[in-house]
């Protein structure tokens, strides 16, 4: 048994701003609750949208003070570089077109940056960037989430350590249902700037997951790709981007591999899924079921590596917070059971009475329930497990 | 496509403190995360430990004021009282044969409480503990934390709505391996105590695991146990309590049932299980595959319903943070980005000089990285997919 | 690679007669091709129904020659004796009810026997074909066609061998969904015989899958039954036998157990599936997945051993027919089953002793244990579920 | 629940005989086992081996008459071809390279033909064999194994019905281990002649596997391919033929599709996967779990659809032998294609006229179309893995 590292929640000193994140955004607030959950930083700054009405509501609910709300990024940034309790970092999750300009105007001011996937819409961008930052000697993170996982840190733990031999093959693919219908045109607004070219770039599907399978490939294997053939495709009629990708990859070094990307493989929620062929043995890593890794030898059983359970690399097994069979999940029913406790709580405060149904999180009755269930249980099992009345 | 609800990391106003949970617990920082997950309230006191030394090094490492840490939870209970600033609720992450003192101490306080399963030692302690928390008109929350999965939720919507028909038989499993050997005598200090009966009371697999079975059967199907009968078994020797039981339910309006317990199910991790069987269909929810339910009905093929997918029950679905297919354990990938950052930008700021190696966060390069991914798949397909250099 | 035994389809000199199996049975024809899958024997005489019309329209399908068609099964058991070329022994396809007299009937001519489980009514019976075979030294096949799965047979030898270290708790369960409705009233003949006490003796699901279970428990682990606890149910209103049971199991030696079995778990095919839980390790085959196991060691990934790779006993790869990841089923089990027997009574035939380790299928004393399982079943579960010696 | 279908083990009056599968050889046993499953036909001649020792033994170990074994597959064709009792059929399991010679003699002698796959080395060949096959009249079956699993009639059934919209995508991938390493030069026959040019012609892996991919998205969609990009590779070091291989599909009507085939991906025993991605929902079938169909369709929980559960077209299910829950295999699957062309052959015998669409098993536009799909990868693949067209 592994135990989960416990950095625990620990104080910080560290603090934040944000831009992007606002009211109807989904990420932001995927951001946030990711830096919460160690208390990694505090939030103390932001500029949520380019409706400074939005900003002010987004604000005032995460409890930032008013001068730290700003009408646009570059104000922010000039406005948090001058204060003597600058912000340690700044977050941005806007759209792909704006990554560029809004990183540079915080690395200018000397802050470090965290910056959503893809990184920006060319390469002339990335290299001014990459530049920039360490010219100022400045931190620079791109939110790949998925190398976050402890499986994926193990599964590039075993690799690098030539537990499947000489990597031969790898495939990827990461499919996905959401654009399988033109929903650009029914008012779903994620959809609406991810097939907008001025937005997105050059690519929408290729952009948006197709960097992340790049990136786990890159991340696992350490492979550098040496040449690639890609056919983009565009199934739902009047769409202006790709939705589909099909690509060959050809390493140095010899290794071969192929990258499926698709938005409109209906039924498929979040399919990313990355398997490694070597030559004495293969792996298996899919999101979906992110605590696992299938391991196979040659002529040898399959084996179900978890998270939590050894063998287990060190390097990988610092970023567990459980033990093994607690999907991390774990966190989030639990984070619910105090979620209901504490909306319970502040209505009472505030005066309302509340009837025992409204009370969602298990209360007395169920506490005394399972004490009955335990005297019972050893009243029956002494008396050579016989029958007794729950009562 | 059922979004996520974002109730997000708005602030709140609600305070806690904490009783256990110090230095080399699990369980009291894991209630902290679940805590902090949603911002739902902040600590503020704490007597984390019977010696005050861990109480003090542990109240500082969380960024406690040092006259709210205190040497024990009755001068606690009594000194949060007085106070204008009181907490609104305690924790109680103790043992179990604490339970019982330390509620009482709070609620006579005036103290609303959340506390750790199984409640107390018996049913009179129950008892005393409804009678005096109703008299203070005191919300009181057990933490079986399964219950707060939305799939557990959604299980429990359909189920009430008549889905499977009339229940007829429900069989609960939750085994696991860790006492499958004599932990208690080599140093584990949860075996310890759960072995204790001083400590755990009449059962150790019954009262730790069993309840949270009896609690999930409970809570999806609302059926009330009428009489049963249980075997109680103690596998390793030497051992004082059970470790493993296997228990027959009859209930009230003639469903039957059976619950296995084991903590000698050697290999297995955390494997609780609920199987419901109605005259019109079956549902099976895994806590370790815990964003699914398999769904089946008479002559139908199986349904696997997703967490996040149609259909979900508005009452579980607001317990979503993210879409379908992204696993709660999600934010934990997401979390460990930061986690990995955040450390590195603490070591930076405190003057050290980290070499690439070990920054172990996304960074530029990868960034850049995906750009030229994007420009070459690009350039690849408008030429009809052919063969591009990646450089 | 374990490459499959190819006996193949050598040709036989065996031959063989069947009672049962006429126009609208099921498993008279499961018989027939298991036992043309290696060309086990060859079918020359029959009394397949009741109706002699229907055991003549049978008898022409299947090229049997006119003389070898018989009216009921005394004629052919005494007809089938006098003749030079009488057949070497009889398949009995028959209800429940029938199995005594009919296997009684051909022991009596001196002819080997093959018969569908469960062996016959009570224990009396079973004594008294065990001294009538052993007295006229024939050889007697009882169908338990789970045991012929090769992955089974690895299960046993890897228990036998130690693998798992000392048994603690064996699971059973074997649940399907085809008497969820009253179907013995909706012309299903199957469901009519099967309900009827008078065709299927003492119970109905114990009867008929729970001797599976019981003889899966018994040949997988070796261990013996000590006493037991029955729970059996009837969920469809107006069934006059059981459709559900629950039963605790002690098994001398310590080591303890649970058996579900159902007919009315809506939504399952036919899910029998075996956990047995060791000291050091744990095991798990599911009748509906049947090429692999899953072993589970101590603080090690969870292993899936897969029909055909390595490690597979050689007491268990010699069943096998063709290489790993090409699934054999149903049929390849059951065809097992006769090839063992066809290859003892060759060797008999031959003139060779063999000892009863020698015997490599389910014979009289499975057969018997079977039944007495049945009737311990009831009298717990008359007694209102209290334990039972069994013996 | 759905019965299986019970054609059952009627006496047959076909008679076949076979070129290749003595002793040591693997594919000819699984043939006859097939075939003998619902005794399809009766084996009475053969020319077994290149060694007419090899022939004597094999031909005595299944009972044939001495007079039908013969020395080459010229003489027998001749010889079976004068007599009155001439076999109906012959069945070709001998090395790719020979079976156009062998499948012409028997053609030219008036004798109907089964052949393994791939067809023969040159689509020049399969022009000829067909345009032989019509001017005679005879029936020719290309044992495409995988088409007789009922799921896979079952799958094509759904799609054919527009269960899941127009088809936009297929991922097809055919995954096994056994030449990860230098099979061929470690004494393994098998490896030997596979990757000899001389015996298997073009290729290795497309031949072997890839044909059977190709046919499988063939027969499960109608799809036609328009053309191919194929990237083939050699990872064994001074193998002469190719071992894995990817490539890239345009279809007819713009769908777009993948195959990945290698025969070097350690640990995987024969992964043989389909998926189809439709604009309403998606489908997934596995060759290791062959009894059942995964189902995705926008937005709605994911089904898994059962051999011998509700739904299941009827030209599915009367392939069906068991029901639901009673796994059925590879061998089940290769009796199916014979079942089909038995019954076919049966009908032509006694005179019927069958269309095109009445055959039920793969033919030999099937074979013709494998044998270009070969060509055509290594046209491209030594081309530089560029575009070709598939005609």
């Amino acid at each position: 048994m592994i135990e989960g590292s416990r950095t625990g929640t620990a104080v910080t000193s560290l603090t934040y701003g944000m831009v992007g994140g606002g009211e109807g955004a989904l990420i932001g607030d995927v951001h946030r609750k990711a830096i919460n959950f160690d208390t990694s930083a505090r939030l103390v700054a932001g500029c949520f949208s380019r409706s400074f009405a939005n900003t002010r509501r987004t604000g005032e609910l995460l409890g930032l003070a008013s001068d730290r709300l700003y009408k646009d990024y570059r104000a922010m940034a000039q406005a948090e570089a001058r204060r003597p309790d600058t912000i340690d970092f700044v977050v941005i999750v806007t759209p792909n077109s704006t990554h560029f300009p809004i990183a540079k105007a915080f690395l200018e001011q000397g802050i470090h940056v965290v910056c959503d996937k893809p990184l920006v819409l060319s390469t002339a961008e990335a290299k001014e960037l990459s530049a920039l930052a360490k010219r100022k000697r400045l931190l620079f993170c791109v939110t790949y989430t998925y190398t976050g996982y402890p499986a994926v840190k193990q599964a590039r733990a075993l690799i690098a350590d030539g537990e499947l031999g000489d990597i031969r093959f790898v495939a990827a693919e990461y499919i996905q249902e959401w654009l399988a219908t033109p929903a650009e045109r029914a008012g779903n607004k994620q959809a609406e700037w991810r097939t907008d070219p001025k937005q997105s770039g050059l690519s929408n599907s290729v952009g948006d997951i197709g960097t992340h399978a790049e990136n786990m490939v890159s991340y696992m294997t350490g492979l550098k790709i040496d040449s690639l053939c890609a056919r983009m495709d565009t199934f739902v009629k009047g769409r202006r981007l790709d939705d589909n990708a099909t690509i060959m990859l050809n390493f140095k070094g010899g290794a071969k591999g192929s990258i499926w990307v698709s938005q409109v493989a209906a039924g498929y929620d979040n399919g990313l899924r990355i398997r490694v062929v070597g030559s004495k043995g293969s792996l298996e890593w899919a999101q979906e079921d992110p605590n696992y890794i299938v391991v196979r030898k040659l002529d040898a059983p399959r084996q179900i590596i978890s998270r939590g359970r050894e063998p287990f690399a060190a390097e990988a097994a610092r970023y567990n917070r459980v033990p093994a069979g607690h999907p991390e999940g774990y966190f989030e029913a639990f984070a619910n059971v105090y979620r209901a406790f504490c909306e319970a709580l502040s209505r009472v405060k505030a005066g309302e009475k509340l009837t025992a149904e409204q009370l969602e999180y298990p209360g007395l009755p169920d506490g005394a329930q399972g004490v009955l269930f335990i005297e019972k249980c050893v009243e029956s099992s002494k008396a050579g497990a016989t029958w007794v009345k729950f009562a």
